[in-house]
């Protein structure tokens, strides 16, 4: 069962079989997709999933079982079910590419679509976002803290779920991530798999030394041992030494590997790697997973631990830290007689007031350092002018501003599906993780920073300010 | 693409190849999944998973685009690929049934099968049982917060992956919620999905009021309103109040409800509660969401919250407090010459020492209670007799013993899969759901307390002590 189509909250099928009957079904409505929370308190996230929401808008569809279901819960008039025997997705959809790195608050992706479309493609589009965005600014921390060493992912059997485990694979890529041991996403996205052994195949054999040689003779271009299934130091690296000598030294092949997926990874890489050299094999690489993350991979390279490469499993995979990606989806704005409406949602909690209207966003690049300054929300009719002077105000502290000058204004949000057609050709996967990586070398160093990174700027044009304020008056409190 | 025989962490492949190639390939292994620890520090967990594992079971083989894959990494040999073009699986599996409270360190699923394919179904049995394990006990710790009041399960958008959410629905019914917001699982599995409206359909009106009075006109048995898109007190209650009093009071309907999704909900619900009461709509119910888990819920009914029913999101569906369940496959024994020989994998951390052998588990229930007292492991060719008292001890702490009288041993193991056939008829969701609620009112209270439980017995039986301790002096230090 691959059609995701009922993949949807229910209360999306109550509300459009409403609209449906009350005749609203056809208005056309804008709804946003940002989010509020950068995860682990970092600077920026990545955006990733739209190749996802691209293939489930493109398969929507209703079976004749689909409808049957959805009349066996007696809810919906048989009007609106002959309706959704016909359904197809016919509205615009514009996002900023997977890859791209983002800021809380200000839309990622917007549909535009008559309601009961636009509505209904919220829970896929948010669980496509969310997770893959998720797990691709997860990959990107680990990546960047392994500092030039390749990271591999690691946690297929940890994933939540079978598409935790595909995608989780094609988001860590995207986010820096050199490998996955997961077979299914090298075929089916192309991301590199790689892999030896477990424990168990050390456990085949009647001794450590036998499994290794065994291992080594098998593949001798590829032979990377896995030294701690009884004691790392007094006999996984011995034998593993004894193995490389017995069978790689005569075949004059020197590269080769050991893994180690427990114990303090910082004394044992240090002693292993001396033991390595003195054997001869300073080309020996050392590769260690168990349970890392971020924080320890930082740590025990301080440390000085002796590391070629990291194997990252569970914390990855799950995001452990902070597994939830708060994207959500907001009605912006509606036409009404050819007119765009602009709507808000006001809230107890200032940070859950929504950014009103259908919007462009550019993002303000410095062309002396070829860094991103800031990002600019404006209302969709709105163009920033490259050769004037551009004034950025703080949206809370308006006293806040700055004037930008010799600045390139991009524009973030490009055109996806327009009337139902998707016009936009998903770049390959290296092209993403390629793009990702030159966006990221476009922030500042202290919006990287892992703790207490700089807030970087997401402003609103003055129109823009100017209209969601009068809204928020005129709503505040009316009874 | 449904078939997820290519979902296997690459390392199965190559030790596959490698074992075919050594000629182990046929040699029987023993492999027990397990997991060491409790998430969120509980006192024990439910097993869940076992029929996505079965369907997996059964699918398993390769499609000629699966071997020319494999051909293409150029490190199978061509009879490797030949015999997986006729991979199938012939081995036997044991499993404990869904809905089974499980402790750590006893195996919950043994796989005896050639040493290539119980290696092969690693990553997905693991990935299978880890995912539904945590989610269903997440779900059966915020059902028992909500004490008695019914939870929905609401957490689709924020769901790790498509299968995070359809799975996670099914793990969480399972765990005891009531409902899920998530249509598809319903359609597939027969989860109720519920739901009614979101903030957007308040803002698709003019006003509050004229979108509660449509809602309620369209389903007047089934209006629950959303009333915190503008001001719980000063505007959505109010209103909710007078569609109420419009609509559904002259059908003569007084079944309704109220849904709070922001703001303080202890003081909102006593402010609503009072309210409706007030205004003539005792039976309103009040539903709150709003990032909800297992603490939140108890302490806001401490605090006298008036709550009818619970909507339980992104905590749930990726039991966000601890979001791994580390389940393991570890082999324990093979087979040589027809004989049995237990295996056991050493290590630094002694929790990560495994429990060797072909093993079975009895849960002892004392008779006068019905309560269960401990869990046994035994070799594979030991019985328990009701009839003779039992003997326990602690594995660690030897000289802690009891003896056990007038009791029931239930064995927990049962055959799945005998020579590659199914052998289990699934029970149905509800008879899964019941199951586990039975299973965990044979729980002695002090089991399930959320802070500091009682840790509930796992013990082994002489026999089996015996032989892994004989195990570890022999394996301990030998280079």
């Amino acid at each position: 069962m691959n059609n995701r189509t009922l993949l949807c909250d229910f209360y999306e099928l109550t509300m459009g079989n409403g609209y449906f009957e009350l005749g609203k079904g056809e208005e056309i409505t804008y709804f946003d997709v940002f989010y509020r929370t950068v995860p682990d308190g970092g600077g920026f996230a990545i955006a990733a999933g739209l190749e996802q929401v691209i293939e489930y808008i493109k398969d929507l569809s209703f079976t004749e079982d689909d409808i049957a279901f959805l009349r066996s819960k007696a809810l919906f008039s048989e009007d609106f079910l002959e309706y959704l025997a016909h359904f197809r997705f016919s509205g615009d959809i514009f996002a900023v590419p997977e890859g791209t790195p983002i800021f809380p608050g200000e839309p990622i992706m917007t549909v535009r679509a008559p309601a009961i479309e636009a509505q209904f493609v919220e829970t896929f589009i948010l669980l496509a976002i969310n997770h893959q965005s998720l797990i691709a600014t997860k990959a990107n921390r680990v990546v960047r803290a392994a500092d030039g060493r390749p990271v591999a992912e690691f946690g297929s059997r940890r994933a939540q779920g079978a598409d935790g485990a595909m995608l989780g694979a094609r988001a860590s890529y995207i986010g820096g991530c050199s490998a996955t041991a997961c077979t299914i996403s090298d075929r089916m996205f192309g991301i590199p798999a790689t892999g030896t052994m477990a424990h168990s195949w050390v456990q085949m054999f009647d001794n450590e030394y036998d499994a290794f040689v065994s291992y080594c003779r098998t593949y001798p271009h590829n032979a990377t041992l896995l030294v701690d299934t009884y004691d790392v130091l007094r006999s996984g690296i011995p034998n593993a030494i004894r193995a490389f000598r017995e069978v790689l030294t005569p075949l004059g092949i020197t590269s080769c590997g050991i893994r180690i997926d427990s114990g303090d990874i910082t004394y044992l890489t240090k002693r292993a790697r001396k033991m390595l050299d003195e054997a001869g094999f300073p080309d020996c690489k050392i590769v260690v997973s168990n349970s890392l993350d971020e924080n320890i991979i930082r740590d025990i390279i301080l440390q000085g631990a002796c590391i070629d490469s990291f194997g990252v499993g569970e914390r990855l995979i799950t995001a452990k830290s902070d597994p939830v990606f708060g994207g959500v989806y907001k009605l912006v704005a509606k036409e009404e007689n050819g007119e765009i409406i602009p709507k808000i949602k006001i809230s107890e909690n200032p940070e859950k007031i929504t950014n009103p209207h259908f919007k462009k966003i550019y993002r303000i690049f410095d062309n002396e350092t070829g860094k991103a300054t800031a990002d600019l929300m404006c209302v969709y009719d709105e163009t920033v002018d490259e050769r004037q002077p551009l004034e950025l105000f703080d949206p809370q502290q308006t006293w806040k501003r700055k004037i930008c000058v010799n600045f390139t204004a991009k524009e973030l949000l490009v055109p996806i599906f327009k009337d139902g057609v998707c016009v936009y050709e998903c770049p390959s996967i290296d092209e993403v993780r390629a793009y990702c990586r030159e966006q990221i070398d476009c922030l500042w160093d202290e919006v990287k920073r892992f703790e207490n990174p700089h807030r970087y700027y997401v402003d609103l044009s003055q129109k823009l300010w100017d209209i969601k304020h009068r809204l928020l008056e005129e709503k505040h409190g009316k009874p």
